[in-house]
């Protein structure tokens, strides 16, 4: 447990005041711009410093040659570099005094052999310099809040109150607009990439003591560190619901997220049993994993499991009390009391039991 | 089996050349004038009667006082009078020579009590002239092949390949907003009410013979005619496939089932039996059953159940991978030679395993 929000290492990463963007440029085909017009799209309101080899102006700012030339030391900085150059980077990043970093870049674990040695360079240059990183193999991560998008799509919404932890970018970004077009938002959401080093459940810890964020949402591939994830899960959710996907539990989806992230997913079974020890509600869908965000931020919980239906037609009140038996929700018969004061308002054609169904169509 | 999809009963119902309408007035709160705005909206080429006791006009359409004063005898009766006066209405339109009418009207075996006699009243009278009658308690049906639409809400669509039989009315309305966004459309669609005579297996049977629809869906609160039912579907699905959503398994749904249209529903597991033996896909909520009609009447059926998944990132594979086991779907691993091929378009960083994923993102 957090003492405070501000002792995570996330916390400069998500409210930095300056940002080193290294791999944007002036061509549009390029991952690294999309993620500088993204940051600027959401009106990030600190200074910006693109560093290309060649270039002098990017996409209207002033651009640096070196991480080594920027008039002072930025608090966050992202890269989008190829493979062979991150490691080079990261290191002048750690000589000019950043200390906090995202790796957009691929081409590490996931890929095995040699990504496998770069990834532990990685780690090693970050531990040399005190260097907080996420990724590498991420798409970043996103506070609405502060006006920070780091990812590569433009953040459409207002900011809302899902906190949204993800072994996979695609359930960061292309959640923009999805859940937008739903009237809700993200609190906070981070694509985790590889976790060489910041990990799902460094996230989680954020995420439980951030104000903004009233439920958590998780995409997982694979658990690192089994203990922690469960401890932390326990202390945030008596006071904020987690929901969970993963994905890797069958040999396909294993296999999968394998290559996408070098996870190691365990059987099915198993995070069932996890989930269930450390109180986290699981779904299988995307759709039921926003679903069930949704609801659950926007609602207190209930205090029991008593339910009463009120419809405006009948199918829908049927197929609702079908749902609610299947999930062993009680739909109780109404009060003789409750009925004689419903009938008044009802055509004779009415049902006022439960579902209550006050017009027939 | 139909020997042609005119011996139906329903073919004149859904192809009149010319209505005649109880209860639509000048006031745009009844119901009755809600469904001659339907059919008004929606274009209806032949003329429209409507018979009011009292006024001359409705709607900028000449109305008539009773329906034995109609210039001559329409194809199709549709009745939204008040419970008490249907079974004389339904009286006179079998004097006029109307032999087929749907009944909106409710307040019939839903209700109990007094409500039963008058169901088997309205029967009665229509064995004494021959009349094909649909409902009562239903919302009508609609074709938009011939520009028909007897519903309280307009259709918005186009014409499409679902045909729908449903022991619901607001699973056929309220579906015209919803299936028009996805871009599917009805082929024909039934709200078949009470099933006092006409019911859910003459609607099967006429989508089974109808060219336009390829898929059939089903709403059931309960099954009048079970070896009927298992009969008439048995003979469709091997040409076309049907897809159901049942409600009146749990206590709870048999309870708001039988308010809502006086069915007799029976335990899940039965139902569960019934539709494995007629080959009908059973799905558990309203979402599925139109994403199942929209696949299954939008691809051709798949020779086995090995499976590609080509995705443009990995945690939408993984997703997609994890469903297909649930579902019991392959994902056989790919040949070296289609890898070999694949290869070449995608960069170090991608997967061309199965999920086959040419871009990391």
């Amino acid at each position: 447990m957090l003492n405070s929000i501000k002792d995570s290492p996330l916390y400069p990463m998500l409210h930095p005041k300056s940002i080193a963007i290294f791999g944007a440029s002036n061509s549009v085909a390029s991952m690294g711009t999309a993620l500088l017009l993204s940051l600027q799209s959401l009106g990030f309101e600190g200074p910006i410093y693109p560093v290309h080899p060649r270039e002098d102006r990017v996409k209207g700012l002033t651009a640096y040659r070196n991480v080594l030339d920027l008039p002072k030391s930025p608090e966050l900085a992202i890269l989008v570099v190829p493979t062979h150059a991150a490691v080079k980077v990261l290191d002048e990043c750690g000589q000019k005094g950043i200390k906090h970093v995202i790796v957009v870049t691929a081409g590490f674990k996931e890929v095995g052999g040699a990504g496998i040695e770069q990834e532990q360079e990685l780690r090693a240059v970050a531990q040399k310099y005190g260097i907080h990183f996420m990724g590498p193999n991420c798409i970043g991560l996103t506070n609405p809040y502060h006006k920070l998008n780091t990812t590569f799509l433009e953040y459409e919404g207002r900011p809302g109150f899902i906190g949204m932890a993800s072994q996979s970018g695609s359930f960061v970004t292309q959640m923009f607009n999805y859940i937008r077009k739903l009237g809700i938002g993200f609190s906070a959401a981070f694509s985790v990439g590889n976790e060489a080093q910041i990990d799902i459940v460094d996230c989680m810890e954020y995420l439980g003591a951030c104000p903004h964020t009233r439920v958590i949402g998780l995409y997982i591939e694979g658990i690192r560190r089994g203990r922690a994830f469960v401890e932390t899960a326990r202390s945030i959710v008596p006071h904020k619901p987690i929901v969970a996907i993963y994905v890797g539990g069958t040999d396909a989806g294993k296999r999968a997220g394998f290559s996408h992230t070098g996870s190691m997913a365990g059987p099915d079974r198993l995070y069932d049993g996890i989930f269930r020890q450390s109180g986290i509600i699981r779904v299988h869908s995307i759709t039921e994993l926003f679903d069930a965000c949704w609801a659950l931020g926007s609602f207190p919980p209930p205090k029991g499991n008593r339910l009463v239906i009120q419809t405006h037609s009948g199918g829908p009140g049927a197929v609702a009390a079908d749902s609610c038996d299947r999930l062993g929700i009680d739909l109780p018969l109404l009060s003789e009391e409750t009925i004689g004061k419903l009938a008044p308002y009802a055509p004779h054609t009415a049902s006022v039991s439960n579902p209550v169904d006050p017009i027939i169509i």
